[in-house]
């Protein structure tokens, strides 16, 4: 067993390798985001939105947008952004998403994992997520053993498409651990 | 004693008339914006906001803006906006200021009022505030006199000027009451 090299982690995907995003990466982000985005369970975006939307909320909102690549594809990514500025920009806000054919192998473990390694890199102390579906338990409970602390509970703040008006949770990590 | 006008409520201040504000009022609101913002100590905005950047915030971003005018002089303002797109558009965000020579009058409240009667109005089944810091406590006391209850602490999550980091609640009331 080698020690994974810089920018590696071990998932049960096998390797995967994480990178900073360019912007020729969307048109390989692009599918995966829209199949998300139209599906509006897990994210508090219009189902709607264009790939010129999608472009400007991923690849240009952020600070800093990865992709992470398993055997040299494509198949999730995430962003990191200060959450509020001024007297709250020491607390950072990231969102994931993998790919469909992917899910399951530890893919946004690993990508949480190097979020939090380039948040505390950047100065954050802190990372937020405003806003997780309570019906995505596969989120919550990944959150949860990465140390993330449900901080907040949004009553009936969300409208599924099937479950109809569900909670939403805010979920809470200091990063000097 | 009459009934109020329409658009008016009585305040301690006296008559409180709350108008939908244009864009010939921020002459006037950015002296109270800045003053707010410039303190730094209840909104996670830069201290260091430009004018155009605040009217951008405060008249652009979001859907309405209001104005109330004590005995013909505007005293405060507030704006709502959408919290959230997609499936979390039914819920919406609002914010206040008020001069400071004119707090401790029933101004805040007023606005509020206010601002679920619109917000009712214009569809919206919740109001959240997303971050209400700690020493804030007139503002969380007035919230919480409405009905909003603290749904949310975010450990540390505000940089106080002078008081360091403290908590920031996240605060909610459903409208439909």
């Amino acid at each position: 067993m080698s020690t994974p090299e810089p920018g590696r982690e071990e998932g049960r995907a096998g390797r995967v390798a994480i990178r900073a995003a360019g912007a020729a990466d969307f048109a390989t982000l692009w599918p995966m985001l829209r199949c998300v985005i139209r599906a509006g369970e897990t994210y508090a975006i219009d189902p709607g939105l264009s790939r010129a939307g999608a472009y400007a909320l991923w690849m240009e909102a952020p600070r800093a947008i990865y992709v992470a690549e398993v055997a040299g594809e494509i198949c999730g990514t995430f962003y990191i952004k200060t959450n509020l500025p001024g007297g709250g920009a020491h607390v950072c806000n990231a969102g994931f998403v993998v790919a469909e054919r992917a899910r399951g192998q530890g893919l946004a473990r690993a990508m949480c994992l190097r979020a939090e390694d380039e948040a505390r890199a950047m100065g954050y102390l802190a990372m937020q997520f405003n806003f997780v579906v309570e019906t995505n338990r596969g989120a919550i409970a990944l959150w949860q053993d990465l140390g993330f602390e449900t901080v907040g509970r949004l009553p009936r703040a969300f409208r599924h498409p099937e479950a109809g008006l569900v909670d939403a949770r805010v979920m809470y990590k200091w990063l000097d651990g």
